[in-house]
């Protein structure tokens, strides 16, 4: 039997507080505000603004059919699936008459009146099973009046009293517009968001992680430890490996703490220290000659996706660029030139000609992982202590992650976060993000609750005007990842202290196949 | 406990025919000659050619302590410390006063005497385990007279009984060169090889595969999986996945059997059919177009490693530069400048510039993914048939499957390939391969075999001059596994037949862990 076939028939573990689904209802816990510009906030989300997170509580059961419908929005995330199993399984034990309907091709299905009811039998082959392929996703933003209106319109259609928005923070933002908009025009669709991410990036005290996130880390560091006990066996190669996760480096973190290379960049603390690019170069090649006078002629980087965002010489020029819209640098700033100078000639021809239809530096297209490597190579060659022959290999990990089978902890996550958003819908509430808290305890202990997106906003310059958005949580210096991580970096820059997870185990001691990340368990200890 | 405690716990599953180990002997089972010229590796090994084939057998059991030096060679494989620990247990089995000795860094470990010798402890935390970080590996090649006879007087130093070197198609040709040459000298040490490589190269009859093939496509695969998944998942993206394999396509093959990409090239067909590189970008083109007419604008293409140089043309262009040394182009033939016109400006520039020490191309350094990309690109630009937008993402995979944890599969055939070894040099065997076959079966009645090095070789060209080495096993086009896969590939373009292994499994039912590639099985069936 294949593991496709043992996972589609695995159970998820539920919650004791959302077993009894009818009738788990919600009280409140405690106030809320939001992150930052509470008023202006307060005046975009008048009646969505300033309520409390809730927490799960039982009341007599409601048993009546509900119709919800559901959607992916932007990257795949491992779990994905068993939200909608979740969902679905629960909204079956409140009423056999219940509806579900997947909206296709992400929020664009919505507007557009593209769905699909899904079926037992439909959702059978994709229990417990990764990618979004049951219905897809997509990237469409529901932001304009008419957008707003064709999903009023099409939510109304169908009748549906709830529905649930599998995102990031953006499509969160998105769930707290909609909910916000159906009050306001008296519509009774219930809006409830799902926090999906691999990039862990959308948390709070309650939110104590992004779907995904566990998963795909678990996954990169399988790689990430194979790459290294190669490194220590063939000891002749310097591995640079580029990790997913947009602008913030939890997933560098949690895979630094899970597989201890040599060096792992991350990018809070970069901005923090306000390190130049040529700092940075200095670091690494730091690394390989001290390394090289241990005897030591290689090793294993790991860079965050979003570094060269918090470079913050390397922002300043991108930025002149940008508003300058140069294709030349004869007008570049001193400060700007010498950094525009230390690029090697390839990028500053990508940067000059790769522009998006904005006329803006196409930064994700920048391969920052080349450029250290480079600029690495460059400065070794005119060092006096280091005589080994450089031979240095790129790797970028994201799409290998992204889909994966959900280890048990996000297949659990998921499958709760779907049952408690169907509670959440059965009891009439909108504009919130379904959570589940006390995830280093068993599955039995987690604890549910809803948190007012409002509660995570404030307002960033978006194109240029002030919105109101999710803030995304970067990494905290202060917190316990980061700090065990600068605690025990030193050790493991000259020593090998390469750790081997290995692949995700699905079956043997719970140990083995329960445990969720070392960020969390750290954030909780 | 993690999953490296609980690998250490693992106790292979040992052959019938190798649990009595003191016992085994080895019959004749039928006789040997060479792959080719026959006559010229004949006068080249006068006292280890046309050997018969052994097959395992019981005789009284020889107890008496045996001196035995172990090294890698090469690249890594998953499986390699069990080899080590196959032999070790079986020393002391054998009797408890032998003694084994690991050389460090390679083959050049012999050479410089440095050694270490491996004890229970010391084998401890790498049962079961991937790398050859134990004592390392390296390429060294035991060819020059001054080698032979430094490895002769080590081995006489060390007194030792035997050698097992733990290679390729290279190393076991060095196995053989060793073998005669201490046999010519009367030198006792008897030289045996075990079939290392992820490649899949080095097998034969009785070598049915090489070890770490199996973990290392397994591995791949489960990348491959997750990432078809992404693909039909967001439906936007062409992955470009090229695999490592040096010259042979079996690692391309088992993973396409294994995850059913939309397209995968087969380097041995594509000479075989004698394809242009205009016509391989136009089976890719053809692809894309195809499957966006059936509104299907994403896909997976898998690569193998070697491929350029199974198409005839760009071999011939290639052999034009290196003959020419040619810094610029002009002296090219029409033909052979039609292909250098056709690549890409930046290919153009490294291969003028990116040259080895002698003046060659560096063909590894060619990006075999980005050229096809960027040409397929280009293609489909100018094809009315294709309105999309065609966003291409490039992957290689290789590192990332040579260090993993071995499967069962490779854990146990390592396993007993150490065992075998031991008793082929209890009984004075030298210039043999240790080979388990019937793989397919369960490991209980897997048969031991010695496979005479010199039944294996034939002579080829190095650096000019006739030499005799091992034949690597290409994929054959005629056998079961390329049979299978031409038949159902035509399927897997259009349909999306994406099969998600995932990742390796240790615990649980039989077949899921237990089961080895599907090139093995197919071949065996």
């Amino acid at each position: 039997m294949s593991l496709l076939d043992l996972r589609r028939k695995y159970v998820p573990a539920v919650p004791k507080c959302l077993v009894d689904i009818a009738s788990v209802s919600f009280t409140p816990l405690k106030e809320t505000t939001s992150l930052g510009d509470l008023d202006a906030i307060k005046a975009q989300f008048p009646r969505t603004f300033g309520r409390p997170i809730l927490a799960a509580a039982l009341e007599p059961a409601l048993k009546r059919p509900l119709k919800i419908g559901v959607v992916f929005s932007g990257g795949q995330a491992p779990g994905g699936h068993n939200v909608i199993t979740g969902l679905y399984d629960a909204l079956m034990e409140i009423d056999k008459a219940s509806t579900l309907f997947g909206f296709l091709g992400g929020p664009s299905g919505i507007v557009d009146g593209k769905y699909l009811p899904l079926t037992g039998e439909r959702l059978a082959p994709f229990r417990n099973c990764g990618g979004f392929d049951l219905i897809g996703s997509g990237r469409t933003k529901l932001e304009t009046k008419a957008q707003l209106e064709k999903t009023q319109a099409v939510t109304k259609q169908l009748s549906l009293d709830g529905l649930v928005i599998i995102g990031g923070d953006d499509s969160n933002t998105n769930a707290a517009v909609l909910a916000e908009y159906f009050l306001e025009n008296k519509h009774p669709t219930c809006v409830i968001g799902i926090p999906k991410t691999i990039d862990g990036d959308l948390k709070s005290q309650e939110i104590e992680t992004s779907f995904g996130f566990d998963t795909a880390c678990k996954t990169y560091s399988e790689m990430i430890g194979n790459i290294c006990r190669d490194a220590l066996s063939a000891k002749k190669y310097y591995h640079f490996i580029k990790l997913m996760g947009r602008a913030a480096s939890h997933i560098a973190l949690e895979c630094a703490l899970q597989s201890h290379p040599n060096l792992t960049l991350i990018s809070e603390e970069i901005a923090q220290k306000n390190y130049t690019l040529e700092e940075i170069v200095g670091i690494i090649a730091d690394l390989v000659v001290n390394r090289f006078k241990k005897g030591k002629n290689y090793g294993v980087i790991v860079i965050p996706e979003g570094l060269i965002e918090f470079i913050p010489e390397l922002k300043a020029l991108i930025d002149a660029l940008n508003q300058s819209k140069l294709k030349e640098d004869e007008a570049l700033s001193a400060d700007v030139k010498r950094v525009w100078d230390m690029l090697p000639k390839s990028l500053q021809q990508q940067l000059r000609m790769d522009r998006d239809p904005h006329g803006n530096i196409q930064l994700s297209h920048v391969k920052t992982e080349t450029l250290l490597l480079e600029l690495t190579e460059k400065k070794l060659a005119n060092c006096f202590d280091y005589k080994g022959k450089f031979a240095p290999v790129c790797h970028f990990f994201g799409y290998e992650g992204r889909c994966a089978y959900p280890s048990h902890f996000d297949a659990n996550y998921c499958y709760g976060l779907g049952r408690n958003a169907a509670a959440l819908i059965a009891r009439g509430l909108t504009g919130y993000i379904s959570a589940l808290k006390g995830l280093s305890k068993p599955v039995l202990e987690w604890e549910a609750m809803a948190v007012p997106i409002t509660s995570l906003m404030h307002l960033e310059e978006r194109k240029g005007t002030l919105k109101p958005v999710i803030r995304k949580a970067l990494v905290d210096l202060h917190q316990a990842p980061f700090q065990y991580f600068a605690k025990n970096r030193a050790k493991w820059q000259i020593e090998d202290h390469y750790q081997y997870v290995g692949p995700i185990q699905y079956f043997g001691q719970p140990q083995l196949v329960e445990t969720t990340t070392l960020t969390l368990s750290l954030e909780n200890a």
